[in-house]
This record gives C-alpha cells, sequence and structure tokens, in this order.
C-alpha cells in the first residue's frame, strides 16, 4: 500500500477559518479567545476532502495520508498561549473529525498548543490528548514558534527534553514543520520550510541529542531542505566538529519525506540518502499546487518521481509502506486492526 | 583559465586577528575603536599565502582566485557603525597588500562596513574606495548584518536601492554572504549561510528587482543554498507567485557558484541550471577542511566533481573562465592588461 506521511488540511471549510479569524479579533479587543465554534455538518468535510485531497489520493494512487492541520496557519506567533492552545485544540479536533469520516484513507498527526517564550511542556497534554483520546499517531513540532524570529532555544536544547521524553513514551514522531512566517525576510513555503529544515538537521549534527533519546524520531520534510544536496558539507561539517558518521549520530533517526519537486531533486535524495529513511509524502495539498509546465504533471504529484527510480519493488516498498510503519508504531496498529 | 570566484582570507597572519580583538574590547571598555595597526611584513602574508591557498591552488591546478576577507568574521553584528567601519577598512586594505604580492594569482572583492540598521548608503563609500583606488572588482553582501536575527529588510526593499545603483554605475557584481551566527538556532557554515543563499534567491522570485536593475549581477554561494535541489519548487512557486519563468524573472541576473561538497550535489546543479549561470567556485580553505572518506580527496576540491561531469569543454571553460569575466567584466579588463 501507498502511505503519504505528509498531507495537511489545507482545505477546511470556511467557517473553520472564520472562527479563527473571530478569535484573533476577539483576542486583539480583550475578548474571547474561544468563542462558540461553529456548526460544521459532516457533508461540509465530506465535500473539503473529496473535491480536493481525496480525488487527488485517488488520480495518484495513494491508499492512505498521515493528515495534520494546515501547517501554515498553525501561527504559534499570533496571539498568545491561550490564543493558540483553543485554536490547536479545535484544529486537531477537526481532523479528528475527518478521519472517523475517512478511516481508511486518513490517520491523524496533531498540532501543538505552542508559544513564543512558552515551556514546551505546556504542550505535552495536547500530545497525550491527541494520541490517547483521538487515535493520532504523532505531532508536527515547530522548532521557531515565534514565526521566523527564530528567539527560542535550538532543538537539541533541553528545554526541549520533557517534550521528547513523552514522544518516546507515547512512542509517536514528530515531523519538524514550522508555520508562517511573520519576518518580511522570509517567505513562509519558499524560505522559511526550507531554512527550518537545513536549521534543525544541523542543529542535530551540532549536539547529542540522540545520545539522549536513541528511540527519538524525527521527520524532516521537504526532502531535509539543503541536507541532501550538500550532503557533502554535513559530512565535512561533521567530522571537523568531530563528530561520529552521519549514518550513526543523526540517521538512526532522523527521516526525510519526498516532498521534492521535480524528478532530479528525487534522484539526488535517493542517491545520498539511504532508502530506509526516506518516507513518501506529498505535502498534498499544499505549498505548490500548479502543473508543472516541463512535464504536464503536477509538482507535488511526487509518486511519480518515485515511480521512475531504478530502484528495486523493495526499496519502493519501504519508501511507500515500511519505512512509514516503522517510524509511527501507532500506524502499524491502526492498519493492522483494519486487516491491512 | 581556471578562475575560482570564492576564495576568503582565512589564514590571515596572527597580528591582524589580534588587532580585532583589541578593537572589541576597546569598543567594550569606550576606548579607540581604530586602533594601531601592527606592523605585518610581506613575508608573514606571503607565508601565510603560500602554506595555504597558494599550496592547494597549485595542487588542485587553479589559476586564479576571486579573493576577499574572511566571511566569518566579517561579524557587521559585532559593536556598532564604527567598529565595522574600521575593520572592513583594514580588512579590505590586507587583501590589497595580497593581491599586491600575487598579482597573477588574487584579485579582490571587498567587506563592507554594514552594520545592524545602519543605512546601506553608508556602505558606498567603501565599495567605491575599493573599486576605484584598490582596483577590487565587486563587493560581499550581506543580506543579514544582525548576524542571524533576520530584523533587516529583504534584499528586494527599496532601502537597498541607492547601493544596487552604485554597483550598476561601478560595473561590479555583488556575492550575497552572511557573516558568523550570534543565534544559537544557525550554525554559520551549515544552516546560517545555505538558509541565507535560499532566502535571498526567494525574495527575488517575490519581487521585481531586475526589473528596475536589468544589469544588476548577485552570485548566490554554495551552490544557491537548496535551490537547485528544490528547483521545481521554485519554479512552482514563481507560478503561483504569476511571476515569469525563472530563466526570464532572476536567472539573468543571479549565478551560482559551486561550492557543493560532493558529486551528487554538482550533478544537480548542472543538471537544472542552466550552465551559464554556473561560477567554479570552491571557498577554499574555508567552510570544510577534511578529506571525504569515501573519495580519499578534499571536500571542497570541487574542481573535480567538475571535471567528472559529462560536459563539453566549451561549457566547462565557461565555467571555469568564460562566465566569471562576463560577470566580473573587471576582472576581464585586469586579465587582459595581463595578456590573459
Amino acid at each position: 500500500m501507498i502511505i503519504d506521511c505528509h498531507g495537511h488540511y489545507t482545505t477546511a471549510p470556511e467557517p473553520h477559518n472564520v472562527w479563527r479569524e473571530t478569535q484573533k479579533a476577539n483576542f486583539k479587543a480583550g475578548g474571547d479567545v474561544d468563542p462558540a465554534y461553529p456548526d460544521i455538518s459532516d457533508d461540509e468535510i465530506v465535500e473539503s476532502i473529496e473535491k480536493n485531497q481525496l480525488r487527488l489520493i485517488r488520480e495518484r494512487g495513494a491508499d492512505l495520508t498521515v493528515f495534520s492541520p494546515r501547517a501554515s496557519t498553525m501561527a504559534h506567533h499570533v496571539g498568545n498561549e491561550d490564543v493558540s492552545k483553543a485554536w490547536t485544540r479545535r484544529c486537531n479536533d477537526l481532523i479528528k473529525r475527518v478521519i472517523d469520516l475517512f478511516p481508511e484513507t486518513f490517520v491523524g498527526v496533531c498540532q501543538l498548543p505552542q508559544s513564543p517564550g512558552v515551556d514546551i511542556t505546556h504542550s505535552i497534554g495536547e500530545l497525550e490528548r491527541c494520541v490517547n483520546e483521538l487515535g493520532f499517531i504523532g505531532c508536527n513540532l515547530n522548532p521557531d514558534p515565534s514565526g521566523g524570529k527564530w528567539n527560542g532555544p535550538p532543538l537539541t536544547d533541553k528545554a526541549w527534553y520533557p517534550f521528547y521524553e513523552k514522544m518516546v513514551e507515547l512512542d509517536v514522531p514528530a515531523m519538524i514543520h514550522v508555520s508562517g512566517s511573520c519576518n518580511p525576510n522570509f517567505h513562509a513555503t519558499g524560505a522559511h520550510y526550507i531554512n527550518a529544515d537545513t536549521t534543525a538537521f544541523m542543529q542535530f549534527i551540532e549536539a547529542d541529542l540522540f545520545k539522549d533519546f536513541p528511540d527519538l524520531r524525527f521527520i524532516i520534510p521537504h526532502g531535509g531542505g539543503a541536507v541532501p544536496y550538500h550532503w557533502g558539507r554535513y559530512r565535512g561539517l561533521a567530522d571537523m566538529l568531530k563528530k561520529p558518521l552521519l549514518r550513526d549520530h543523526v540517521m538512526k533517526n532522523v527521516y526525510f519525506d519526498t516532498c521534492v519537486y521535480h524528478q532530479p531533486g528525487i534522484d539526488l535524495l535517493f542517491r545520498v540518502i539511504d532508502v530506509k529513511n526516506i518516507l513518501f509524502g506529498s505535502e498534498m495539498v499544499g505549498a505548490v499546487r500548479g502543473i508543472d509546465p516541463e512535464t504536464g504533471n503536477y509538482f507535488d504529484d511526487t509518486k511519480r518521481y518515485i515511480d521512475a527510480l531504478p530502484i528495486s519493488a523493495e526499496e519502493k516498498a519501504m519508501v511507500f509502506e515500511g519505512n512509514a510503519r516503522r517510524v509511527y508504531p501507532r500506524l502499524d496498529k491502526i492498519l493492522k486492526t483494519q486487516g491491512r
């Protein structure tokens, strides 16, 4: 089967977005930051999925998407901790409704109620709720909740450790994923996303996080940012920093998805990164929605690029399914319950 | 001939670095930020070059290096504008001495006296001095003089325009190059450098800078950051932003160097980027100084990767020489004066 590890609910029904606007307006006016949530019918949700993700999943031939709230609108930098908490809960609850409506097509990954300067331990409760009560299989962890100011500690700082302990206890991985940018230097999907991926990887090289947490697992999206292209640089920097080889130092715990929107990029990814570290992902419906005039296909139809690779059927099965089942043990359990 | 467009004087004689430490200490103590400069003999400079850059240039078979002050120690965020001005002048003057000692092996590119929050017009005087009086052929422009806080305007903001006007008037390009990072999130050479390259390129996509300055030329170092690996994403984002094709919108004015430290990365660079936009560079002696255990060669011996490419002799000549002569017209003039 084909598991897409990276899908966001970018097409949520409009009342959900209106609620968010109301919330932000209320915050500014000093009002209720958790106002009444609109009635959104199952039909509205079904329509928003069938017209978009499900249509594309069927057209492109995937089976299941690891689904999380829209990344660019997590916007942890907006408002304060209460704003982030209320919004996050609404977003995760909406994902849960999608999953209940399409239990064979989607599994949930949660947004976290991060907020700049707020201790990450405050996000543990929502992670537990989503995993234990809603049946989610992982989370999206924002390495820069400030939205492009980068004024918090690196991911390897001990401040993050209590959260990592909970991830290990629950046996869930995190996708490292920033949100929108409020820094005019950084275009969200064109710079901030890719920079964050690159930054996180280099933080892992500099520190010894995975000595402290040998079972911690991260997915770095967007093909690992700049990392595979500069794989020689990263191997060389690890050497200069007197760290072990990357395969031992970082790559037992870090995975890249395939959200790289052209064949040469995917070819490079598979040339330098071990196939056991690569998870199929499309980020669909997401950052880039157009058709590549050079191929006539959608930029984010990443399955085509993998289909075109000269790798074995076993290797393709790892990328499409096996690796995801290993990185998300709770996904494997859900699938087995479903007889898959 | 073989022109390396990206070399820094990372091996300057120790008294130069001691001067900088004195300057910083004086700044803290409220003292003279332009103290007397030490006597550095020609022999010391010759030794620092012959043992390092010149030895490697000879071993690797290059002819000429476009040479600038060490990038990581430009440190525009240290001190204030006066500190930056005095340090910059000392650094550029030292480069001039190297050039006078090795006029056939080095040509100069200058550091700028940028300082966070200070108008870029204050850097015009030093650019003019270096080009008109010292015979330099370009400059390194720091898109983030804050050193990783990214709190200034994007490169496409009108605040930069007076500087670009001067670049066009003098007919010199700029390499976009950040300096050290004072943000613990960003390792300097592993994250900040690569992020800045990616960020600058995306800024160019978002705006219409090259409509306003059709003759402005930038070199984005380190192989263009993440851009070639994500070439599909950038083509797709330009399309979503209703911009022209990248070859018309950005690539008439932007060039990438070859500071990518492994064969697969260089292969990708040449697969997706037009050869007329690629300049040979090594960043030597620089960010990564070790030997790749997978090849037995230095990571930054980038000439080997280009030699191994299946491209024509004419294309190699463009990358090694022709493109640099076109992008740096003042280099071409110097070489012609030398009968080269």
